[in-house]
């Protein structure tokens, strides 16, 4: 890849940039090791569910050393499992029911810029007209489900949810956690703290789905872990939390 | 890694093979090539917000031969982008108006089993009383919102929703797309058409977003680009249906 800094001009660039590193790679992966690329025929049978952070210095593959097939994965903003969240919960649903999957890691990282801001964020004086606001979209007071079941319709809401309304909100259950921790006062000490403990809360909101498991792991039981990795090491850290569900 | 068909017995093991994986991979990594890993004091700056499948089988830093810092990541069931998905909307906004990131691409992948799902459930006959209980969380009529901005509480619902419901909802969108697709005879080329409109149809919800993007991304423009990725092969395929925002 070229050097990350380039010149404006040449932002445009940027995704042809990844096609043709892409070109190249594949190319000669399928001269000197196509037996890397998986069998389309087969099914995938991933060994662990990956929940982490979008962050780009955070490379699940990298940090498993893992081969195509290997590693499902889920990443939103500051590893978040919300137990209302059909987006997050479908990728549970179909990574254990329909492929068999019996690891789920709930991967934190530090120096985490959405804990950062939830940090900040817990550290304003809560505001409840304001966190009212920022939990309901922006554009109906009511919200999909209802929009949904009213119309009866197949089609989604033609008004989109303003995206940063969408952050806020996705960040207040992190933010009202960290409001009742006893943090230390050096920020740093103080964000590594709240990362530990935001992989314990989804660690536990998986707990919660514990019949649902039961139902579809079929006797099998299901591990749930936390693990923070360090993207300025590579090295992951186990909190030793894991639960077996099923 | 070891083999992916171990018997039953070594499945417990599966997640602490992860972490023996990655000490082994930090330990050597720091040793040859420590300038890999980002300096924890800098801001990430990634090139690209890469929206795809949760399918083991794609993984984005193989296919872009990418190096940390570069590729911000969303992946869920099918690479779906809903309007009204706060999961995924927070990630946008966060790599465009906090990372300043101006490509975003929509990452379709042959043979995905969320398409497949979506395809079996498209073919048949439409149920409006499935439907709409499949459009409703089962534990409330109301769903998430409401039910916040009744109590105005930080916490979240205690209730979870049920995942596989979650999973049926999640590809009603793509459901009814397909329904009103003239689809070739033969399921392979059929599954292939669909995921080109997938990505099409996601790429179009992003376009809704324009006036956002406009805000966000301070008179940058801001590229969307649709992919399509074949894990047998490698290669990616460039749908040409890039457009340009803000």
């Amino acid at each position: 890849m070229s050097d990350p800094k380039l010149p404006p001009k040449d932002v445009e660039k940027y995704a042809s940039e990844f096609l043709a590193s892409n070109l190249k790679w594949a190319q000669r992966m399928n001269q000197a090791f196509p037996q890397y690329f998986p069998n389309s025929s087969a099914k995938q049978e991933p060994k662990i569910l990956w929940v982490g952070c979008s962050d780009s210095r955070v490379q699940e593959s990298d940090a498993t050393t893992s081969l195509p097939g290997n590693v499902f994965v889920h990443r939103n903003i500051a590893n978040q499992f919300h137990l209302d969240d059909d987006n997050a919960l479908s990728v549970l649903a179909y990574a254990l029911a329909e492929l068999g999957a019996q690891h789920v890691v709930i991967v934190g990282h530090r120096h985490c810029g959405g804990a950062i801001s939830a940090m900040n964020e817990a550290a304003r004086a809560p505001e409840p007209g304001k966190a009212k606001l920022q939990l309901t979209p922006s554009y109906s007071p009511l919200g999909r489900n209802v929009l949904h079941s009213s119309h009866i319709t197949d089609k989604q809401d033609e008004t989109p949810r303003d995206p940063k309304e969408a952050l806020s909100r996705w960040l207040v259950p992190l933010v009202g956690h960290i409001r009742q921790l006893a943090l230390p006062k050096q920020e740093e000490v103080a964000l590594d703290v709240i990362i530990e403990e935001n992989v314990k809360v989804q660690v536990n909101n998986l707990t919660k789905l514990d019949s649902f498991i039961k139902k579809s792991a079929k006797a099998r039981p299901v591990w749930v872990h936390g693990w923070v990795y360090d993207f300025s090491t590579g090295f992951v850290k186990d909190l030793e939390i894991t639960q077996v569900l099923g």
